[in-house]
């Protein structure tokens, strides 16, 4: 690589200039801040008149029904559209992912129908061209996974035992290392990937093919990125030359990724800090003022805002929004031991008060006990001000991750440009229970969905033989669900390659394999019941159990109470051993998390009676949370039966729905500027990700 | 599978009952015929109406420039187009590939460039939307070779030391088991397939998740058959019940195949002694009467001689017509020692009288001495008047095949519905000797094409210095080779897979990975000089060795000659060794085959001169032919030396052109009705389909 870049002038040296290395070039330039809020500078009258424009606009689409305008005939792809502009005068940051913004774009490389049902349900229609081209011709991930699953897959999807597999839509959950564009210029990494190109192995096993097929669809996505900019008028196939070049040049890359893919969570990594880089340097060579490199911030953060995707309306019923998660991930901890968070830091955050609150982009503050105090208080006050900001643990996930991971949706982490997830939503571990005691059969349907196990056939259940059967079931399901997600990653692979995001990654890239648990609470509790309660089950005239008679009390998660905790900590370190001993696509790391949000109420609505006294139909918690109102010996024994909870057993992560009132602290305005932690990844419970997709398990059968 | 079906009245059971297995229904039901052909019947008048139609219009596509009609937008499917007639009321046997006779269809899969050119080098324009639907959302097989293939495999593909590679066209070379749709309708091989999806293996591994989507397309493709003879009036579920049904059955089968795929042989199979027996019962239960059943194998055979694609002037040019390959491979003897002759095996022939000689169907009689006498008399009858039969050695091929394999192409044999094979086109070994005394350089470009072998330098070629160069290249070649038919195949099952014709073969099919050699008699007669006589070296102002000066006498190739004729051998066989030595895709089984006939004049353009006295840009002998005029021992003696040569390592076939006037038997007017066998698979020498691509190597780059 050439060393010598006049656009890095200034910059100090490191590993950086001669790999594609961002960290490198972080660690070696940035300028941790440690003052206050002061220096941040209002919002300047262009981006006051943009922002008023976008009001109008979304006054417009909501009375529209939900989508002003929708592409029906030109398929999305990153150079598929011209430039678009809210108003060109005044926009620094420009870019929309089609030629005009609230115009939604037609993405059917994931599924046709489901690319039709959007456009149907949104009023418009899809040209019949291009639905037979789609049905015919080109192949959508969804037909290839539905080509390959087995009846039993089909089983378990239909019985809600294992549910909102990303088969009818985009997976998500890759960060592209947007910053890469911006430190390299479009031209460095093409000649990156051309050289790893060569260093494929040279025996022709279909893996080698496939690596080489891929890194030549992604140097084609790189040059259809520099098209794509070139549109708007700027040549990035240079590294950017100042703070506005940077922010254009990421934002590039970004949005030719959500030009080309409509994933369950398209986030956007950890670029705060990158971007204060440059911004620094300009402020000291007095190439930009504050004022100006905040007006950028906030144009680049309202484009953000205006990332959208054609979708159902069921989506947006279930998330009562257009949620894209574009979480971006603030702050942390250096391995160094400085922290990360910069002036950048601050004029990201400042941007919901610039602009208002809002849900998009997911600003996400990687918490650590070590954050400057000056910033702490900052996000304390604008979470009372905006309930807008998300916190996870720096302090755990920086063990595993290092300091330059960031958050892909609500809870994922990985490291930007180094690690990607598979997606994998979530298996019911509360029906899986069920499937034990009744043999395999479901106790909704009535059908033999798993083998057809010996149920159990005594009145009272008894641990041993309940937990002996529960271990079979989990195994069972732990096989069908990795194999099931082996299809869906392979076709998605086939059908749906994330070019551009995989083009901003490295060539090893480390796959974590993600699976989900659903239920937790309902199958400790349960089980608690049976060992330290009586449990009665009642059949039904077929002779399946489809209720449960608790005689006693027992032992409840959520109570800081060892007996019940340690059955909790069981299931989720055996259902992910069971896990592990199944094959995973392309060499994936399998990892688990247990952080349903919302869909706990769809899970609970498709799930029978269970042993802990919950009736059909009702809720499970959310996540890892103890059962509503089981949680009876305060906060903090509440939150310690979650924190018991085995990380390297759901490394995904563990989320923790949990509302506090300011007087449980002791202190009425300074909620996170105290000790308070929570030793776990704990999303701030506005939402997950894979909610969305709970209702559709069944679309695209 | 039931079988008490109706069709199958007065059929003899066998295990053909319950499995999809044509060969029991064969060996239980035929009636070998030994008679002569007094009883074939002359052509009816709708026969002559219809052939006197199909002249005319051959006579307006010559007159056309070779193409008379041409989609240009619609892409070509099992379902595409609409029922197409000649004369609706006259033709006994129907279909055709698109909607109208001499329409040729769009057939994009293989490569979107090769289809545009076809369509503008016949004066049409392709549509652009196609055009760009396969440019940007629908892969092709050519670009998906293009995205994998590394720098050194375009070098070998550019430099002509490997050539004809199926990276731009279908590969073909796949015989679907046609007589499966008539023998058991299709809804019972629908029901085999799906009963064959059940056994796959259960962990998702890659390749089971392939073979279950393979298995999903092959359905489809059968249901896509049903659809297509539907549209034509024939509900084509159920097994055939006559004679006409059979034909119409088993053609509608090929005919899906010729819809969907423009494969470089599609070959038809060995279908005349299976539909004898449907024959047989019709006239035995008066339902037809031997006129009556002429009639529909004229008409049968009429529509073969009618399958066209679109390709480009090129082909035409190096073939001189317009060849499909719909080889149909006659007679030939059981493994329970009957001959398999019938009196469907004379209809076949007899239609060369009927509607006169003709390059297709190319008619492929399966030579053993055990055929009848009359038989081979009607064949020495039928060759001497029309030349349009092609002869191959069953007596040898029985021992490897069985007794129902069939000919694809003009001598690659497989077993029907068990075998398939990956065509691989072929290396030239001749070049490869001058890479071995030039360490690599290509002797016309003067380019590194090869690794950096240490060259020879000495004036005087040493006969061991040379072999043992010679085999390290040779090594290299094959690695090379195999590596890129490794990314061709695999990107042909990705982009551009065989749906209908696999669903015509059992589920466990055995792959051959067919190589193939050429100039393997300049070799031979290279080394021979080395060894033998004093070979001169004679080296450009760059050192690379131009020419060469013999000095003395050697012994040549084609005069029984064991010193040379060893040498020959040996090349076959250290090849085939090194080929052996690589990974194959899919588990296929490498073969290789000797077998240019016409490339041989491009393949010497493209080859400096050579050891043996060649000089540069003059033919190679096709195929494993001696030199022209060097075999100067006599008929006997030329054929000896190619009979050598190891059929073990060269399974996919060894072709020998070989001209002989009558008086060189002593007999005149009975050329193939005496004991002369060649102990090879000899092709008639008309063509081979390899040559067609020979030109176009760099069409697609």
């Amino acid at each position: 690589m050439n060393n010598n870049i006049e656009a890095w002038e200034g910059f100090e040296s490191g590993i950086w200039k001669r790999e594609i290395n961002v960290r490198s070039f972080i660690k070696h330039n940035y300028t941790p801040y440690d003052g206050d809020s002061s220096f941040l500078e209002s919002p300047t009258q262009d981006t006051l008149d943009l922002w008023e424009q976008v009001m109008d606009l979304t006054k417009k689409e909501r009375e529209a029904g939900g989508v002003l305008d929708m592409d029906t005939k030109i398929i999305s792809t990153i150079t598929s559209h011209g430039p678009g502009y809210l108003d060109k005068d005044k926009e620094k940051i420009v870019g929309f992912q089609t030629d005009k913004p609230f115009k939604r774009a037609l993405m059917p490389y994931g599924g046709i129908r489901m690319a039709e049902k959007a456009c149907k349900d949104n009023g418009y229609e899809l040209d019949p061209e291009v639905k037979e081209f789609f049905t015919t011709h080109r192949k959508t991930h969804n037909a290839g996974v539905f080509d390959a699953y087995t009846p039993e897959m089909r089983a378990c999807r239909s019985s809600h035992i294992i549910t909102g597999l990303p088969d009818a839509y985009g997976r998500g959950r890759i960060i592209g290392d947007y910053r890469r564009v911006a430190l390299y210029g479009v031209d460095m990494l093409i000649e990156d990937k051309t050289a790893q190109k060569i260093t494929t192995r040279s025996a022709m096993y279909s893996e080698v093919i496939r690596d080489r097929e891929e890194l030549s669809e992604q140097i084609r996505a790189l040059e259809d990125l520099k098209k794509m900019a070139m549109s708007y008028g700027y040549d990035i196939s240079g590294p950017a030359k100042n703070t506005a070049e940077a922010i254009q040049w990421l934002y590039f890359g970004y949005l030719a990724a959500v030009k080309e893919q409509n994933g369950a969570a398209m986030s956007l990594g950890r670029t705060s800090t990158f971007l204060d880089i440059y911004a620094e340097r300009d402020l000291k060579n007095g190439t930009f003022t504050e004022k100006q490199i905040q007006e950028m911030v906030d144009h680049f953060i309202m484009k953000l805002r205006l990332i959208k995707f054609a979708r159902t309306p069921e989506y947006n019923a279930l998330f009562s929004g257009d949620p894209q998660w574009v979480t971006e991930s603030i702050g942390g901890v250096a391995i160094d031991g400085r922290h990360l968070v910069t002036k950048m830091s601050y004029r990201y955050l400042h941007t919901l008060e610039n602009l208002g609150p809002a849900p998009e982009p997911n600003l996400t503050v990687l918490w650590s006990t070590r954050l400057p105090d000056n910033f702490k208080r900052f996000c304390a006050k604008l979470s009372i001000e905006t309930s807008s900001i998300q916190y996870e643990n720096d302090d755990m996930m920086r063990f595993t991750h290092g300091d330059d991971y960031a958050i892909a949706c609500c809870v994922s982490s990985m490291r930007v440009g180094l690690e990607m997830q598979f997606f994998g939503a979530r298996a019911n571990l509360a029906k899986c229970l069920l499937y034990a005691i009744n043999g395999g059969v479901d106790e909704i349907s009535g059908k033999q969905i798993a083998p057809e196990y010996r149920p159990i056939t005594s009145e009272y259940l008894d641990y041993d033989e309940v937990m002996a059967k529960y271990d079979e079931m989990m195994k069972w399901l732990a096989g069908v669900y990795v194999n099931t997600l082996n299809i869906i990653h392979y076709m998605h692979d086939k059908y749906c390659y994330e070019k551009i995001q995989m083009a901003l990654h490295d060539k090893k890239v480390t796959r974590w394999f993600a699976t989900g648990i659903a239920g937790l609470s309902v199958v400790a509790d349960s089980l608690s019941a049976i060992k330290y309660a009586k449990v009665k089950t009642i059949r039904n005239e077929a002779g399946i159990v489809v209720d449960y008679e608790v005689e006693g009390d027992f032992p409840k998660y959520g109570n800081d109470d060892d007996r019940v905790d340690n059955i909790a900590y069981d299931i989720v370190h055996r259902f992910m051993e069971h896990v592990r001993k199944n094959h995973t696509y392309r060499n994936s790391i399998p990892t688990t998390s247990i952080l349903t949000i919302t869909s706990n109420v769809v899970y609970g609505k498709n799930t029978g009676s269970t042993p802990d006294g919950r009736k059909k139909g009702e809720p499970f918690a959310p996540g890892a949370n103890p059962m509503h109102r089981r949680d009876t010996h305060g906060a903090v024994a509440s939150l310690s039966t979650v924190s018991k909870l085995p990380f390297k057993d759901a490394q995904d992560g563990i989320s923790n729905t949990f509302s506090i009132i300011p007087g449980a602290l002791g202190k009425d305005d300074q909620i996170f500027a105290g000790d308070i932690e929570i030793d776990l990844d704990c999303s701030n419970g506005a939402c997950s990700t894979p909610t969305l997709f709970e209702g559709l398990d069944n679309d695209e059968e």
